[in-house]
């Protein structure tokens, strides 16, 4: 096989990338004279080689801790349960969150075989154990895995005495009653909040 | 910037692929037990230092002369001209054509700046001089930079002799009358076809 065609291959796995797209890609590429395809692949090289899970959190990172462990303005008493990387830069991009961060490293699944091994749930009980933290905040996803996995932790987290919350469920800010579906409606009348 | 941020900001020139899609793909690669990042690296890096526009044809080429226009079995009086290489691979997979390519690199567009130079013009009338090409087939996208594009072909190779013909404009095969734009209906009533 040709390396362009072994490069339109390798695009073509990508998620959300058919051969049509890759090949779109590859041609683009090769037809650009800045050398992208070179700049991209040493990017590719340096996160493939050096870029590894965080040993504390699970984060990605170019050191043994990522960036936000070793950030010292960061509260060590709050702690942020995600599933994924994707998640923490959601979570710094939109909320104001200053504390640090859990990556579970997916969500429990048993049909796919994801259970609570698979994921990072003894480090966190281990983590929150070794004392220092004062609330552990799930912010897994709203899906029915998501719900499964926090309620997974609650239980496992039980008896440390530390604070467990989750993110509020509710109406969309900004959104429009008519497109809001049953289940987050019913749950945002049955936790309304006095506004008075 | 960090390694995982230049991945995204170089993931997020391609054409097609934003911020947000950008993000997907890294922590896609990131979180892949395969080394898919390592693999695409090396595929680019290949692309990137050996593959360059062949010198007879302009299409990529890992040596000095593409693969098509390095096989002896391919007719060499029929030349097909194309705007890009990925007209060339849309003509493989889909014709049966069996002549030899010429590249143009791109396509006449004065408000970008692209002239004749800018194309291989020059190149392919040097190539028709030369002798041993009988047909020249006009395979340039039909919008109207194409067009152009292939009216201008057309002049330059006045006089040296060669047959040129361009693809046949008409209804696209299992399409509806409902759905076909009034341009091409009325090219296909003009060149309407003996059918016995």
């Amino acid at each position: 096989m040709s390396a362009i065609e072994n490069l339109i291959a390798e695009l073509a796995k990508l998620p959300g990338i058919g051969r049509k797209t890759a090949q779109r890609l590859t041609y683009h590429l090769l037809d650009d004279p800045a050398n992208r395809a070179g700049r991209l692949a040493v990017c590719l090289e340096v996160v493939a080689t050096g870029v590894r899970p965080c040993e504390q959190c699970g984060n990605p990172a170019e050191a043994a801790l990522c960036d936000v462990c070793q950030d010292p303005r960061r509260d060590d008493a709050t702690l942020c349960v995600v599933e994924d990387p994707a998640a923490v830069g959601i979570m710094e991009r939109g909320t104001t969150f200053r504390g640090r961060y859990h990556v579970l490293g997916g969500r429990l699944s048993p049909l796919d075989g994801i259970g609570p091994e698979q994921l990072r749930i003894d480090a966190l009980v281990r983590r929150v154990r070794a004392g220092g933290i004062r609330e552990v905040i799930l912010a897994t996803n709203p899906s029915m895995e998501g719900e499964a996995t926090s309620a997974y932790i609650q239980t496992s987290l039980a008896g440390t005495g530390v604070r467990v919350t989750r993110l509020a469920r509710g109406l969309p800010v900004g959104g429009d009653l008519d497109y809001v579906d049953g289940a987050t409606l019913a749950h945002a009348m049955s936790t309304r909040q006095e506004v008075g």
